[in-house]
This record gives structure tokens, sequence and C-alpha cells, in this order.
């Protein structure tokens, strides 16, 4: 039986890795972006200290389309409000924002890099707006910044439109192209395949490739580390997971596995014991659930699992059925 | 890049494979295996109901070693407890017990097949107790019965130690042969590495592979797929993952990936509404937490843990600290 050929092992180094904590990105999906203060100034010291590659701080939602009062700061990422926590942010520690195309006034929103603590734009597109990305990316770029595009969804796209897309990306000044399981619906035998054509493309035109990953069938660390085997180099993860539904690539678990001595599992864990524990009490859910699993399974999207916990219903069978009936 | 050559993909037809239900045996080691009889009755319709090819009911465990006051039924699967709740078995589920070595009293304890409800034993082992093994094993051949031998904390043994195991029990009239991450400390690709060399001598004597996997680093169903997919044919799986510590691979994760259509998810969430929610909610606790990562990555024996959890510890760098200090 023949092996796998992997981009390194479980022991090698690979200084081309780039971990990005999502924490108040994706999180904020579970509390509006209602973080404390002290929660955030402790997850930006807690990722220096862990020696993190990237902090997202939120979205760059524009204010015209969401309301400044319905949400906490971290929808919106003003430069000065991340600057209230990072100061001129003089540590290793990059600092990420993201833009979801058509939410975004991004020509007046994105400052120049010189004038930001923001290292990294980070566009989030499905495949039909990704010549609208394209625009984003490259206004980003000619402000300075480093920029990625993360296309969603892409369990839900037909194989030439992802390739097409993957193509024009290619073209792009974009400096990395993640792939993206939004429905946590990818076993990890598709996560190889699909990262063998990201990583092709990404070869043939400079750009790295990233994954983020969703935990509906608890593969999330899973299919990141498969991912990351064959070369992926940008890795997205949340402290204990934390995000929408079922949530994310435990960032524990994948500092836990990566043998570069940059990284730094300890300050999780403190971060873990003073916050995630006091947010998981005030009622902040996240994380498994059958009804995700469901969802995931059929590919479907999470909303109708996360309305299902909500109103604790424990009729996984007839939910289920429910699912089918909206699927086929 | 080359893609690795697997057995079956995840739309293909496998006849081979044998779902194991461990529900009562490994769920056992939370609740001491005092399981209400409706529950156990549930279980055995719906492991029917599901497909499922294998309901192990508990250990045949010495009454002379464990006080059966101390325990519930299912520890010790007397032949008539287990013939109280599914008869003469006129069903395609077959059923089988584990015994430990040197924790049995098998030559009593396990009758001729022709006269038990049992259709398979279970041999747990440690590398350095195979050859005692190997005899309960031919006693239970002699008696009728198909075997399996489970050779647990591999990722404790060298090398040479496993092969010489392997080697050996290639030897004998065992019919499978398990892969057991007791730990719940292998990635992946280490379990690709193990399950290429389980494989290779299964193919070499005629013996299926069979792996059984631990949730600790939220691993046990990607490290079960993993295996299946390289030729792995008996998988082993709980209810909700319910098992000592982290928990082993979700039946319901399981169910829902295999493509086979003689298996059934629905009557597993039944089950889960009906009697799994409410164990939880009677305090019975297991599945994956950040304790249980960190002895996973350590490679260490889940006990502190579970003690760590029992205790309400949260102090979790302080838990690190001392694994550490345990560890190396």
């Amino acid at each position: 039986m023949e092996l796998q050929q992997t981009n390194g092992t479980l022991v090698s180094f690979r200084p081309d890795i780039k971990v990005v904590d999502c924490t108040l990105r994706d999180g904020g999906l579970v509390n509006n972006f209602y973080f404390s203060d002290e929660f955030v100034k402790d997850l930006y010291h807690m990722n220096v200290a862990a020696g993190v590659d990237y902090m997202e701080f939120g979205y760059k939602a524009s204010k015209a389309i969401f309301q400044e009062k319905e949400f906490g700061p971290w929808k919106f990422c003003k430069d000065s409000d991340i600057r209230a926590v990072v100061g001129d942010n003089k540590t290793e520690l990059k600092i990420s924002v993201m833009a979801d195309v058509g939410r975004t006034d991004y020509k007046k929103d994105i400052l120049p890099r010189k004038d930001s603590p923001i290292d990294m734009i980070r566009v989030a597109t499905y495949t039909n707006t990704i010549p609208a990305a394209i625009a984003m990316i490259e206004d980003a770029k000619r402000k300075g910044y480093e920029t990625t595009v993360n296309i969603m969804a892409v369990s839900k796209v037909n194989e030439d439109d992802l390739n097409n897309g993957l193509e024009i990306l290619a073209k792009s000044s974009v400096d990395a192209i993640y792939l993206v399981d939004s429905f946590g619906a990818f076993y990890p035998e598709q996560i190889r395949r699909l990262t063998s054509r990201y990583l092709e493309i990404g070869a043939k035109s400079g750009k790295k490739i990233g994954i983020h990953a969703h935990n509906n069938q608890q593969l999330a660390f899973a299919n990141t580390i498969e991912s990351l085997s064959l070369g992926t180099s940008f890795l997205d993860a949340t402290v204990s997971g934390m995000g929408r539904g079922a949530g994310n690539c435990y960032l524990e678990s994948l500092l836990g596995f990566l043998r570069n001595p940059k990284y730094n599992l300890i300050p999780v864990m403190e971060f873990v014991e003073k916050h995630i524990l006091k947010l998981k009490a005030e009622g902040n859910e996240w994380g498994y659930d059958l009804p995700y699993l469901l969802t995931g399974i059929l590919n479907s999207h999470p909303s109708s699992a996360i309305k299902c916990i909500k109103e604790k219903r424990t009729d996984y069978s007839r939910f289920y059925q429910e699912l089918l009936d909206e699927t086929f």
C-alpha cells in the first residue's frame, strides 16, 4: 500500500505555518460581538504569549447596513477601537479583520495601512461574488495590506464554478486563498481532494492556501490538520472552538499538535479558565451537538440547528425529517 | 501530488464493514454498569433497527476478583441476564462480550456457544500478556465463538514489541485484531501508519482488522474513518460517544458517514432523545473537555483528567504542569 505524499510530517518544522485566532470574529456570531474590554485585552495578550501569528478582531461591517447599537464594537472594528487594545502593537502578532462582499464600506472604512493598526484584510465571498471580492482585494493591496480571500460554502458549489473562481483569484493580488467548510459538511478525504486542488492553483500562482473548518461533525480539528499535512499554511482556530453553532477548530488542539516551539499552549489554558468558562456560564452556547451533526451530514446551513437548540428541542428524528423535507 | 491508495471511497460499498456498539461496555465505565433494564432493552432494539452488526453487552469479569454488589450486571454479563433482554435473539444483530486477560474466569464463565446467546468473545490484552490472550482466544474458538483481540495502550508500546505481538497473534485462531487508541493520543496520520501495519499482517494471515478510538483530542470519529478508508472492517462506537473520560467514537457520526443502506440513523436519534439526555441530566459525565485533551497530547492514562473533572478543577495550566511532572 502506497502512503500519501505529504508536505511535512508530525515532527517536521514548517515555518510557513500561520495560526489565525478568529475568536472575536467567529465567536462574535455567538454573542453579537459583545465582548468585555477585559476579554479582548486578555485575548490579545494571550495570542502574543501563545505565539499565534494573527488575531482577527472582527468585521469591518457597513454602518449603513448594520445598526451600531445592535452589536458590540467588533462587528465594525473601528481602527480607534483596535488601537485602544493594541496601542502601536509592538509585537510579533499581526492584526486582521474580515470584510464581507456587499456588507462593507471598504473604500471609506479601510484606511491606508500606514495609518492603521491592521495588517491583513480578509475578504469573505461566495463564488458568484468573486469579481466584487477582487475589487476589495485590490483596494486593500493598494492601501498596503496583506490579503486573503475566504470562499465560503464551497460544499454547495459545483466543481466548474469553483475551478473558475480559483483561476480568477489566482490572477489577483491576493496573498492567500482559503478553503472554507462553512457547513461543517466535509470529511477528511474530501478536504484532502479539495486541498490538493487549492494547493495546485496556489503553487502555479504563488498564493498560500488556508483552511477554515467547522465542527458540526467533530471534524474541524481533524480537517485542519489533514489540510495542513498536505501543505496548507494559514490555519484558522478559535479558543475552545467558540463560533456560531457547532463552532470551529479548537486553538488548544491545534497548538497542542503543532511542533513549532514558537507556539505555547499555557496562555490559552489560562484564558479558558478565566474567560471561556465564564462566557459559557453566562449562557453563551456553542459546540458540537446532535442537530449540528445532522445539518453537517446534509450539507445544510446551520441556522435551523441553531434554532432547534435555542428552542431546546430534543425531538431529533423529527428535526431530521424536517431537514430532509427542506433538502430534497 | 500522489493521492493515497485507499480501500474504497466515501461512496463505495464495503460489505466487510461491521459496526460494533460498545455503549454498555465502555459506557459502563461511566456508571459502573448500572443501566436500567429499559435502557438495555431499548438499546438492543435500537441496534437491531439501526442495522448495527454487533452489540457488546459488557464484560465477563471474574466474580472472584470483582464484588457483584459493587457493579451493575453488565460487568459480569451472565448469559441468563443477556437472554432476559434478547431471548433467542432471532435477529441479524450479533452479541459480543469482552473479557480482560487476568480478570476473567473464562473457562467456567464462558459456556459453549451452542448454549449461549453470545456470538463473539473479545479479548482485551496488553502486549505483554498476549500469550495469555491467545489461551483465551483458543478456548473461545473451541467453544465455537467468533473472536477478536484488542491490544490496548499501543501508544505506549515500542515498535518491536508491537510487531512481535502482532506476529504471534497472526498465528492464532483469532478472527480480528483491533488497533486500540486507549489514551486518545493518536493523530490520523499515526492511525494511518499503524493501520497499514495491522492490515499488512492481517492480509498475510487472513485476519480482519478493527479500530477502537477515544475522543480526548476530538479525533475518535476522524481516526475511525481514517482507518476504515484504508481497509479496517470492525468499527467500534458508542451512542453519543458514551465512555470513560472523553468517551468514544459517536455511533451517530459513524452511521451518518457509512453509505451502506443497511444502516439507519433514526433509531439512534430516538434513543439519544429518550435515554442519553436523561443519563446526562442525572449527572453522568463523559465527553471532550480540556483536561482530556492534555492527557491525550501527553499520551497519558485519562485517570488524572477524570479526577480533575470530578473535583471540578479548572486550573488547567497547573493540572498540565502536574501531568508534565509525572510524564517526564
